[in-house]
């Protein structure tokens, strides 16, 4: 529905874009960074697209949408570009509405404990703001320089996900742009609501193809004052993914709860170089770790917690049981949001995060690892046990045989209950999978869906669908 | 796009109907109960259906609804019945697909803290079954013969909302026919994905509009074994509210927190035969009271905790703070969640549930009060003060004074940030207010949606939008 716009159109676009946005927010040919060709997906193609704008206001995002209407471009929403599914690359002769002007810190409401910000405003800036007020927003996805926007296009997840669940659950309001133009509002500081179809939630996770998020409402929380650490070493893969469902079971409410096998963890400790203090009889015979993290308002509850945690991991056959101290738990806490980067920095040829029931992790480490073994590829991977999102680095270098690979993973996640992403999204770069594997009613319902908010299709064609 | 069925549509109709469920769960004319002909909303008018049918299976659901659409029959699910709204009220000429009978709890799943349900199951019967493995499904509307497939279409909430959330944060999956026949499968036992827009969400709260849901998905949780209940009385409504927020804040961790004004607790201690115990001094100087439940694993803990509140509801000005006996506590409670039942007997013409932001409700009630005073209406209430859903008891017989006072009274809510219903739902009774105050944009685009998902029109029409 979309069509690449030629050279006579483009000048039109370069002048009517300066009009709405100023010439120095709008870059077209080569003025355009490269920058804005790709996110941070392995296996992207980047795109250059024909335009660049930097919106200040939500009128000026309206007036770039009824523009891009108007002219049969598409446009395509960019925060902190951090994304890992090609979510944010643009399309050939397309437009990309860059969101990182819009990064004011509108409102943090005290009272409500909610806090109101624009798309271009990151979890850093967020978390330095509401920080003095003793709150927290709780959704850490590894990345603090990504943006409250992207967070909310992607549903974006993170360790804390075990106890806080992900950006689906802290966000209670949007404005929006739709493809018209118009603008929308949709719940508010509520914490409930039953007054017509969440539009709230639709959006949510709609990888910019539905509206263009313009403003969030996000559920803020009291800060816990204090935080433990601890890392169980295991024998297997298999014994510490069969300990989780058993330590969330027992009600002790871990904040994090993950797990890292033997050639992610040596890999992580050599490559950010820190040392977890581990003897080394018990490295040699550990084959994956468990970390747990633990915080709470009382310093001595908090302790009762972790000693009930420990003797709990003992039983569950953890070969040692680690409180680390603060630097130790800093280094690896670190290290493990970083996990992208080291399997980039290794040579990984794609990451994926596959999410099952928590139950089904050991199964599913089983398939993963007879389809490794079926394709001579390498897998290895640390994940948020706690709530069954399994991070992958593949190691396979050949295109056609990865494809083949990752079908069948994500095949076997999804025979397990599972889907192909938990937190990264399809983008450009799953959404084949997708559209292979998902039961094609519900893709064409998801169409309609689609239809419904963006009949141009003007709204980041190309990514989910295709 | 619905039309009347005439009479000899109306005979084939029963006798395909009787084809797919069979005759003993077939019923027309006048077989039919007239229990199908309304829920519990005060204000609607009761409607009989052409037909009720109660199927067993997925499979007779979608086939009764691919005939709905080839007679151009309205179709309207239906739970207990126990609505506020009228959104399971039949449509004149109308089928009625009565979920009795999908009654199964297909499965506790200890491992993922997951249950699996058909629709008509109810709280009563869920809460049985799961409180044996020491887990619990945490919302509580207030009606336990409530069933689950209308706790998810209306995202039913409950006083246990100010910690656990509502219905839309515990269904992670859920089974749904589409008006085309056509069976889909939503979410999982997954506490997170990022794969295609949530359509899960989307059903919930949906009002049987989109599809129809035939079995859900649940997240339980380690079940409480301790339990206190506070009773605090304060000198004015506005203390009592603007003691809220602050508690929230203080991080204490409610489990219930409810506001209930002088002339509901009388009516409701006279109404149920409870004494509370509290000397008449304090009862002549109390304007409205807090009650506070809190919860946990741990009894010395809860203890600590409710000392703690004790301490922080007399420095917020309670005239004096109780913590109750259980058999008090429990009669409070009950009390309190049959409010509604409490309303009617007492003659309420309207009942209303509008939520606006935690902090906003001491100005709304000032709203409320001079809404009342213009109108010569008296408004009696209690509330879940946690989370902003302020429920009122409307007393004006005369129906347009009465639609003035209404559309008054949700303009204030909305222009406080709130909307028209927390909990209830629109349905056929509060959606002329929706159709008259909500951005029209908006209702287009839940239009286009609900166009997206049913062309025909068969599904609950005149239900949300008019």
């Amino acid at each position: 529905m979309t069509r690449r716009v030629d050279l006579n159109i483009m000048d039109d676009l370069a002048e009517a874009l300066t009009q709405i946005v100023g010439v120095d927010h709008t870059y077209v040919g080569n003025a355009i960074s490269d920058d804005y060709a790709h996110d941070e997906a392995l296996t992207a193609t980047a795109q250059m697209p024909a335009a660049v704008v930097q919106p200040s206001t939500t009128a000026e995002v309206a007036a770039l949408l009824r523009l891009a209407v108007e002219l049969g471009v598409a446009v395509t929403a960019r925060g902190s570009g951090t994304g890992l599914s090609g979510a944010c690359t643009p399309t050939a002769g397309g437009m990309v509405v860059s969101f990182e002007r819009m990064n004011t810190i509108i409102e943090i409401d005290e009272e409500n404990h909610v806090a109101v910000v624009q798309p271009g405003v990151t979890l850093a800036e967020l978390d330095a703001a509401v920080a003095p007020h003793h709150l927290i927003y709780p959704v850490f996805p590894g990345e603090y320089g990504a943006s409250l926007g992207g967070n909310v296009a992607t549903n974006a997840g993170g360790m804390r996900a075990v106890k806080y669940g992900v950006t689906r659950h802290h966000v209670i309001g949007l404005e929006a742009v739709l493809a018209s133009g118009e603008t929308i509002r949709t719940g508010g500081k509520l914490v409930k609501t039953s007054t017509g179809y969440d539009l709230t939630q639709l959006l949510i996770g709609s990888e910019g193809t539905l509206a263009f998020v313009t403003e969030a409402t996000l559920k803020l929380y009291p800060r816990a004052d204090f935080q433990a650490t601890v890392l169980a070493p295991f024998s297997s893969i298999d014994a510490v993914t069969t300990a989780v469902p058993r330590v969330v079971a027992s009600g002790v409410g871990p904040l994090i709860l993950e797990y890292i096998d033997m050639t992610t963890m040596s890999a992580m400790t050599s490559h950010f170089g820190f040392d977890l203090g581990i003897p080394a009889d018990v490295k040699d015979s550990a084959f994956a770790y468990l970390v747990v993290m633990m915080e709470g308002h009382d310093a001595e509850r908090l302790e009762a917690d972790v000693a009930r945690l420990a003797e709990q991991l003992t039983e569950l056959g953890a070969i040692d049981v680690y409180v680390l101290p603060p630097p130790a738990a800093n280094a690896l806490i670190e290290g493990r949001e970083k996990a992208f980067w080291l399997a980039k920095a290794n040579g990984a040829d794609d990451i994926v995060d596959v999410v099952v029931p928590r139950a089904a992790i050991p199964e599913f480490m089983t398939n993963v690892a007879e389809l490794a073994a079926a394709t001579s590829s390498w897998i290895a991977g640390c994940g948020h046990a706690g709530d069954g999102n399994v991070h992958l680095g593949i190691f396979q270098p050949d295109a056609e045989v990865r494809e083949r690979l990752l079908h069948s993973l994500f095949a076997a996640g999804m025979s397990l209950g599972g889907a192909i992403s938990g937190e990264h999204g399809l983008g450009t770069e799953k959404q084949r999978y997708f559209l292979e594997l998902e039961d094609p009613v519900k893709i064409d319902l998801m169409r309609r869906i689609k239809t419904a908010f963006d009949p141009h299709g003007i709204l980041n064609p190309g990514k989910i669908f295709g």
